[in-house]
């Protein structure tokens, strides 16, 4: 039994050191950036036996992809397509880190091979397998095919007993708030564990009050046992809801060295909790000081261990 | 008709990675510096057509001056000497950038090429061609001969109708006060626009008070149209006077990696405001917003676009 | 008068340091080449006023070309398109320098902004002044639009006056042999200078025997002025053939760091040298040592100074 | 069932950058070597499913070595120590690449968690479930529990139907030739395919010959179904006996960038030949290619994919 | 008369560059680290001729300690032993510099050469001729034959009529409180100069009160001339007590870039300001703006010189 | 006693990676240069106490030199002028290293602080304290300053009992070949060991025979009792005449990563050789081997130990 298995796109970044720009930077970092990939890897820091699905297409850059998701502790189940670049592209990026005045980001995603990832492409074993299935609505949001093929996926992980879990992401889907929602509506009914973030709340529901009743408010239209508001303000606490429950977890205190995946880290972290049995309130810890140790950290996925996650939550306890 | 001509000295600095100093640093990157460039490049960054104008040696290093300002949209009339050194060196600079406990720069300039420039080596059709000419109190101050060629340059400029900006940089022109004063009384009669840092006005004028006294003290002692006065404090706002109205812009928020060239940063940007006609009030915003992209980035020019800049901008209303 | 206007693609490459591989590298170096680009940088280094034109989204990557292009001299007229992806991308190309077992290149070219030119984003005055103007196959190969406003340009040109040189890049075309043929064949009437590599003449006109003859052959049958017949053994001499006259001058001795940009650097060296009107022979000379002056720099564009290349051929000499 | 499972010590090394010295150089690069598992890596590069297995302290360095290999497509079985340095460190050598004047390694080796390594440590199903399993002499050597461990798991793989490969690697052993001999006499018998290098051969057997009847003579004593010979000079021809049959196969040609796991990545070449079932002679020729896209790469495994493999041999066919 | 004699460890050191971790980082700077060391180079730094005693294995590596100690102005007297790691290894260490979230350190320090250092290695002349020693806790604890070396060194030292500073730094002793106060008990006779961290007094004698009555209480115990007790909280004021004086400075402000030596930058700039002459404000004064210098630079020694540490007090003056 | 104690200038030399120009590289690594520091830290290396005289400004520039001579084992003693570039600057050069088409140099010497080092900033007790003193052509010809303290420190050095050993390094002087003879005649009287190269000569005295008479003639010109004729091309074997005897020894193989500095290794290891009191032949062995360590080292100086030149040695007799 594999207990995390996440499906969706990852996209090779490209980076400027610190304070250079992509005009003028003599130098680029490469990292292995994307919602479902970066959920896995910080799900296997933490010691569980994640496996990432996707379509690349055979090239250096495609292999390049695997092996970094590997060297992050991730099994990968990937389709090849045709090196030559009519079968799919790989999607890249070229980001200036930090968050400061002028950060930029260029995006070279159109005509990538994962858009064409059908149900075929899905190894229906480990789909099957799969204790948590976790997915974005980053990847429905990218193609029709792979709309159907979400919805196909999260309907045979649903019936083969899996938690699906399902994060909105609603700014990495590039759709209009009426779109999405309408996407949302067509997939959520299998979701077990929803996250939303505050903001995507307000721009796709209208739900702009408190972060308790946006919770509430979202898990009876979806039907989901537990749903997690992540916070635009990142000093603010999340919020997770689970029967009459409602839990309140504050940031652990970082330098916010790269924001770039923090968001995933949390939700891996969550994730990772959840399989260990400890309860809404102990996983959205989990989360929290897995988001921490991203931050600190340059590029979209977490690195280091159970241990490096556990120190950090001492320290406040401390 | 070209819409920047900028005249004075560029030089090459070395600088080692943040965090280790120039007596045990392994590599040291290179970056053109000076107030005159660093104007051009904020001004051709926003979109101006900038001419920055000097005297090089014709080397590998002067080759590289001309070629770094290049790439950041200036265009270069450089007057080459012989490449022996006899004729006149490059300024050379090793700067500890960041601003920190014990940060150092050795400069080595004595016999820069630049010093030798006379009006012979100014392109006449350009510089009676232009729309604004700026200079700072660096270059006059180099030797007796960039005297005589200043005092000429804003006279000529002058009677062809174009504006002429000024910089006082007391700090950088390595004079006392008295000396300052004769040299900035005997250039300012042809000036339209000065800027000065109010540490500049109280050292070299022992104008202490407030700063709008500080800039009308001045616009009426050289009769410029409008005077703009830069704070010490960088989060104090800058203030420019222009006929009876006083505008103040408080700076745009962003960390500082890199103070070398803010300053030039901002007046670049408030030209280029100038010049697309927006009034005082805007250009200072320009100015300002354009010195936040530069705090944000190693090195002494900015880099960038005007989007960059009116984001910068965009994201304050908002 | 301009001296040189070349119109073509660059593409923006990013290269792993030597001996790493694309797949495990930490960082990638970028460079800008394309035959067109790299050609216009080789005259910018021997002196000449060198005018690039192309199509590029207005994107930080589309800067950096401009940005890189200028810093080597050449002056750029670009047509931007939006900097959303969907009015066409910059390509992209993955390289392993070097040459050696197993080195790989990922290009990733299609969609690109370039491909959309048309007639109407070439600047008229400035291909009428030109005194030469050069275009390479790989430019018509890319897409039908380009191929007609190539042909229209020559046409142009040829009609102001100016000097049309062309440059077959067989092997980038990444056309059939027939195609190609066809290709060249309507484009080749209004070209004065014809470079052409012996693997070109072989491939597509299936001439394999001497230099010689297979550069009369295409001489005749296109009536070119001049014909460069190049080599494919980097240590045979290459042959230039005008009016009864024929020149063979065998490369320069230097190391190979870099391959890439080689053959474009020898031909922006002999348009230069027939630029400053020095004979065929001459201008073969100027060519092959900017040749090796551009094999030991790695990057796709020569970086140096005229003085350089004399040198080269100075010590030979000797 | 796994391709390959290998069984050995893997160690970090760190590396100044080229024309440096461990004594004064700034930085240094880490790589993850040993012979069995850069068996593994060069195995995984052509497709096979390896496995390595070992034990490492639990510290971000062990940690690291599990994710460098992984990178390279190698799946680890690893036993964790205790991360307190008592129960076991991890080898650490520092490595002047490149095989010049005065080039040095300092190797830190003593007190590695490996060398207490017993059957106990070892995964029995991985072994059992194992298509061919590989050791080299290194590790028997490391301690006399090793040594009983590498006993029992040669003769648990044979018992399984597995297929045993030995390389002697004396020079790694650090054994005077008595020893290496009745290391070696003790372990050979359940061997099928044996590896040794000529100037082993020498060095251990006195067998100074040929390498044809050197072959034959450790054929004959360990009763080997396949001996193959390694040459000293590495532009001589390895050669293979199985059966009647004997096959040499010369070196490909490629620039030696770094020698470091070279013969290791002919070793793991050789033995995915022979899993894809091609004979001796073909193996024998995917060995010296895959050792030649080695030789051009930095670091101790080989990065790559088969089809690099098949170009590097195809280009010697043409 | 050597101005300062400091005996002990000193350990390689490998760092990641900021924001990157052990597990993946490309590439590792390397710093030389010890608290004698470091208190060497700080006085060295400040102009003291400062000679630090060790035992080093005669490897790249045991040179490179000594040619980085050498190159911070430190004079070395090293006892080497044979380059095999049988006669002891170099302690390494792998550090994450910057103390955030997830920051790691692991050390490799069995076996050292140095803890086999016997007065027999000690030169005598140096050691009596010496006008202050230092020793810190971390060198005694390190092995029985170190603890009794030390007792040797501080009587011998004493009787020569050295200044005696010892440096308790309990948290590199990796003892427990009892074993620690048994070993400080003694040594700390011979001792003239006591520095204290408040968490070390709390720690090992159980003073968890205020400063003063801390520092008077262990200046009673052990008899010292001179008492100094540095804070946990780094904003707070150093404490130093001499005969019924006590004098706090407060710390100078400065960017932590590496927490790494700041500690050991405040002793040794302490104690060159003792041996100035300046009394103990001042010294205290010299300490806090060596440490504040340190901070901002990446490695365990401090760099620079006195003008550095002079301006970085006149800036609070002003 | 001082094994040896030489004199001279020492150059902050900038180098691009290699590959890299000068116009365009980001970064710049920073080695020290110069004969006599080249050849104080060769001879260091060697395990002679070896100190180098100069005059410095007090910058961090200054420190530095001292610094990186120091880690190369030499001990320094060195005049330092006020910070002020006003008494003297640094000597700076900007180099591209490895000796391919189009390598550049740009030197900026003028002013250095050393052309006014007088006998007076020279301590004389150290002069008179050395066995061995040694000084090369490029010192006195920077100023007749240093060409009166040179007559004048060979003068004493001699009187004091001192082997005086002097290498023209005619290339280095800048001078005519008649000016550099006459200075030459005025300082090699006191000289004992002459070291010449063939095509100083050959261009200072007319010599372009054989080299055994060649350096027949200069021993009698200057009644030296050795000397050493260096040969142009590296491949030759060098020749040391003393007494009626004659030995040759040809050069180590080994990659020739960077020129810069091999002479000086040679001069170095040769000077050391004679030191340990090995008679000429095998001096000039060490010399040979030295150079052949530094050929493979990037920078000015040589690293290692006299074993890394012992196992050069051992290497060619096998």
């Amino acid at each position: 039994m594999t207990d995390l298995v996440t499906v969706g796109e990852a996209t090779l970044r490209f980076s400027p050191p610190r304070g250079e720009r992509i005009e003028t930077a003599g130098e680029f970092a490469a990292h292995v950036g994307g919602p479902e990939s970066n959920v896995a890897a910080a799900a296997a820091t933490l010691g569980l036996d994640a496996v990432w699905l996707s379509k690349l297409p055979d090239t250096a850059l495609g292999r390049r992809v695997v092996g970094d998701l590997r060297r992050h502790g991730v099994r990968t189940g990937v389709v090849w397509t045709d090196a030559d670049a009519e079968d799919g592209r790989l999607s890249t990026a070229f980001v200036e880190r930090g968050g400061t005045a002028g950060a930029t980001t260029v995006t070279d995603r159109d005509d990538a091979a994962v858009t064409t990832m059908t149900e075929d492409d899905v190894p229906l074993g480990v789909l099957r397998d799969a204790e948590t299935v976790f997915v974005s609505g980053a990847t429905p949001a990218r193609s029709e095919t792979l709309l159907e093929t979400t919805e196909w996926l999260l309907s045979v992980a649903s019936d083969a007993g899996a938690t699906c879990a399902f994060d909105t992401r609603f700014g990495a889907t590039g759709l209009d708030a009426a779109t999405a929602r309408e996407l949302y509506d067509r997939l959520l009914d299998d979701v077990d564990v929803l996250i939303v973030d505050e903001t995507d709340a307000e721009a796709v529901y209208g739900l702009d009050g408190d972060v308790v009743p946006t919770g509430h408010s979202l898990r009876t239209r979806y039907g989901c046992e537990t749903v997690v508001v992540t916070r635009e303000d990142p000093t603010h606490a999340v919020v997770g809801l689970e029967g009459e429950s409602i839990y309140e977890v504050p940031p652990y205190e970082a330098d916010t060295r790269d924001p770039a995946g923090v968001h995933d880290a949390f939700v891996g972290g969550f994730l990772s909790g959840r399989h260990r049995g400890v309860g809404v309130h102990e996983a959205l810890r989990d989360g929290a000081a897995t988001a921490a140790l991203k931050r600190t950290i340059v590029g979209d996925a977490v690195v280091g261990s159970r241990r490096d996650v556990a120190e950090i939550q001492a320290r406040r306890e401390r």
